[in-house]
C-alpha cells in the first residue's frame, strides 16, 4: 500500500479552460508503480477549479467559457461581494459549479480514463496567477 | 485492506436520468465483506455524468432533466463545437456540472446513503449508447 | 494504514450557505495523528449538499444563495415534483449543482486546504431540519 503526496504549481494561465492531463501525470512518476489505486487532484484556491472533460478539440474548451460565463453573468444585480471586482463573485461560484478536486481511478500504471477525458484546469479569474494543486496517490502496488 | 477494480458496462439508456443503485450494487459482492471504505464510481465518458439524489420519485428524474436542459439549452449562439450535433456541447456541460465520478461511503458491508439517495446515470446525448463504468472499492474487512 | 468513520449531524441551519470547517474539524481530533491522508465529508441527503469556498467574507455565503436561486428558480413551468413545496425540487438540483461530499487531503495532522477555502453546508430547503454527515477518514500515520 502506497501513500504519495506531491505539491504542483502550475503556471499562470490565462482566464478560461486549459488541458493539463500531461502535466499532471509528468509530475507523478509513481504512477507507473501502481497495479490499482486513486489519484485525488485538489486545487487549493476558490475562484479556480478542475474538471473531467473533452481532450481532443480546442473548440470545446471555449465554448466551456462561453457557457459558464452565460450561466453566471458579470455584474448581476443584488451581489454583495464586489470589492474585488466583477469576475471575482462569478469566480466563486463557477469554482463550486465545477468542484475544487478530481479523483481518478489508477489501473496497471496509468490513469485510467476514457479516451476522450483530459484534466482541464478552469482558471475563473482575468489573472489569476499560478495555482496551486495538492496530488494525493494512494494504492497497491503491481 | 482491500482493493477491488471492476470494470460495468452499462446498457445504453434514453436521454435524461435513470436509478442505477441496484445495478452497481449487484457488480460488487465484495461489498458484503467491508466493515469501512469507500467505493468509487467513475464513467469514462465525457456526455454521460453521475449524481446521488432522490430515489423515490419517478417525477425527480423528468424534472432533472426539464431543468439541466433550461440551464444549458441546445442551440446557444455563438459556440464553436457543433459539428457532433446540438445535444453534444450542452452534454459536455452538463456533464461537467454533474461530475464523472462518486465517491460513495461504506459501512458494515453496505453502502451508507441516505435514505432518499440513489445513484443516478445522467444521459446527456440523445443517443449515447453503452457506457463504461470503472468501480474502485477500497477498505478494511470485517 | 487508519479507517476512521464518524456520523456526525449538524444541528438545523437556516436555507442558505454556512461554514462548518471548524465543527467538523472539531468532530475528528484522529486527524491530528496522521501525517497523509484523505476525509470524505458524505452528506446523507438529497436537498442539502457540501462545496469548498471562500472562508473570509460573509457576503460570499449570501451571494451563493442569491445567484443558485437565480440559476435554479422556484415555480418554474413544466415541473412535476411539486408536492412537497415550491422549494424541493429546486433543492434537489441545487444539491447535485454542488455535490454531495468533499474529498479533503490531510498533511501533517491538519486538512490540507487553501488559505481561503471553508467547508460550507448548502442548506437548500426552507425547512431543512438537521443534517446527517458520514465521516469517512484514511491515511498513514506519522
Amino acid at each position: 500500500m502506497i501513500w504519495i503526496q506531491k505539491q504542483h504549481t502550475l503556471s499562470p494561465r490565462s482566464r478560461g479552460f486549459h488541458l493539463i492531463t500531461r502535466e499532471v501525470v509528468g509530475a507523478l512518476p509513481e504512477l507507473k508503480s501502481l497495479s490499482a489505486g486513486l489519484l485525488q487532484v485538489f486545487i487549493q484556491h476558490t475562484s479556480a477549479s478542475l474538471t473531467l472533460n473533452e481532450n481532443a478539440s480546442p473548440e470545446v474548451l471555449l465554448d466551456f467559457e462561453t457557457v459558464l460565463d452565460r450561466m453566471v453573468p458579470e455584474n448581476m444585480p443584488d451581489l454583495l461581494h464586489t470589492l474585488e471586482g466583477p469576475d471575482d463573485m462569478p469566480a466563486h461560484i463557477k469554482a463550486s459549479l465545477m468542484g475544487p478536486s478530481l479523483m481518478l481511478p489508477v489501473q496497471n500504471g496509468r490513469l485510467a480514463l476514457g479516451t476522450w477525458q483530459g484534466i482541464y484546469l478552469c482558471e475563473h479569474r482575468n489573472h489569476g496567477g499560478a495555482r496551486k494543486l495538492l496530488l494525493t496517490l494512494q494504492g497497491v502496488e503491481a
